[in-house]
């Protein structure tokens, strides 16, 4: 009953994450009905952002690039003010945004990509260790810190790092896994608290 | 920190309704990362989608035009299989789709746009009457059904319709207000309780 086109945008607006079929209906409806310069603006943002975009080649965040000659250096990699050899691996690129908002790592980062994950068939080779190892010999990092998330494959990954960096004279550190702020002990679950008291710090003097 | 592009992007997306700056940012770095097939193909339905759509000039429904000359019939408007002297009166689009997803309406459709509301300055001349009207003597509709929401607007509206309308040879009716299909009555508002007894209808012969 829908014009073609407009389920057609439905479809596609399903297939992004966390969009069901109603919201998707919703945000097509939006679009053909209230907000015709929106649904302008947005669709030629999103034409052109693929040739916008590409993953930074030293770092695999994103990077916008001039034209296709051009090398991919994110904003990051190419910030001077950074710590030079304070390197953060993380899983993907929402954890990168996270910590960034954190304003905790004075460091650079390495996305991973994927996590090591023997159920879905994922091992060691389909990580990029050879890069990460080629970016840490040459650019003379120090310390990694491994903030892969605190999930069975995350801590896999993050063992797998440890033994494949230590023969690079990397400091390898895993952030911390605890109580988080402002959470209530009490519905705390008992991995989260176990951690939490193996990971204990003196405090005072 | 993200790319000057993905920040447009993002801005964009937050100003669709129900999407938060959160939101924004997951849909517009998946588009970014995992799926540029899918930015290209919804970019390109997007910025097309306002010169594809015009709404319905009978019904203020959506409609597909082929070009900008020729007139913007919809779907159902053209459905000659549906009873041509029956017409429900919506307040939105989405209201519309609800209705035709019910299979229980027969006849075609009327979309007001807005309903009458003091607070917010809608008067009876904000409402599109004179095409209604008009709409009923050309087609000699017979029945109205009034489907406006059971709220303080859409009764307010439906008692305007059913008293313009009385002059026009034409049956105003009113959607029933009552429990939900499934509802429990143990948790059924007041006013939703008062409306299903004040609406009962005898049962058996």
């Amino acid at each position: 009953m829908l014009p073609e086109s407009l389920t057609r945008l439905v479809h596609l607006f399903s297939r992004l994450p966390g969009v069901g079929e109603k919201t998707a209906q919703r945000l097509a409806l939006f679009l053909a009905t209230s907000d015709t310069d929106l649904s302008k603006k947005l669709g030629e943002e999103l034409a052109s952002l693929s040739d916008r975009l590409r993953p930074c080649e030293l770092c695999g965040f994103i990077a916008e690039v001039g034209d296709a000659a051009s090398p991919a250096r994110c904003s990051i990699c190419t910030d001077n003010k950074r710590d030079p050899h304070l390197l953060c691996v993380v899983a993907r690129v929402p954890d990168l945004l996270a910590i960034e908002r954190s304003g905790a790592m004075r460091g650079r980062y390495f996305v991973l990509g994927k996590l090591l994950s023997p159920l879905e068939g994922i091992g060691p080779d389909d990580l990029p260790l050879v890069t990460l190892k080629r970016r840490i010999d040459e650019e003379k990092i120090q310390e990694i810190v491994v903030a892969t998330p605190p999930s069975v494959d995350g801590e896999a990954t993050a063992l797998l790092l440890a033994r494949e960096l230590k023969d690079h004279g990397v400091r390898v550190t895993r952030i911390a896994s605890g109580v988080p702020h402002g959470g209530d002990l009490e519905f705390a679950d008992q991995i989260t608290l176990g951690r939490a008291i193996q990971g204990r710090k003196q405090i005072g003097s």
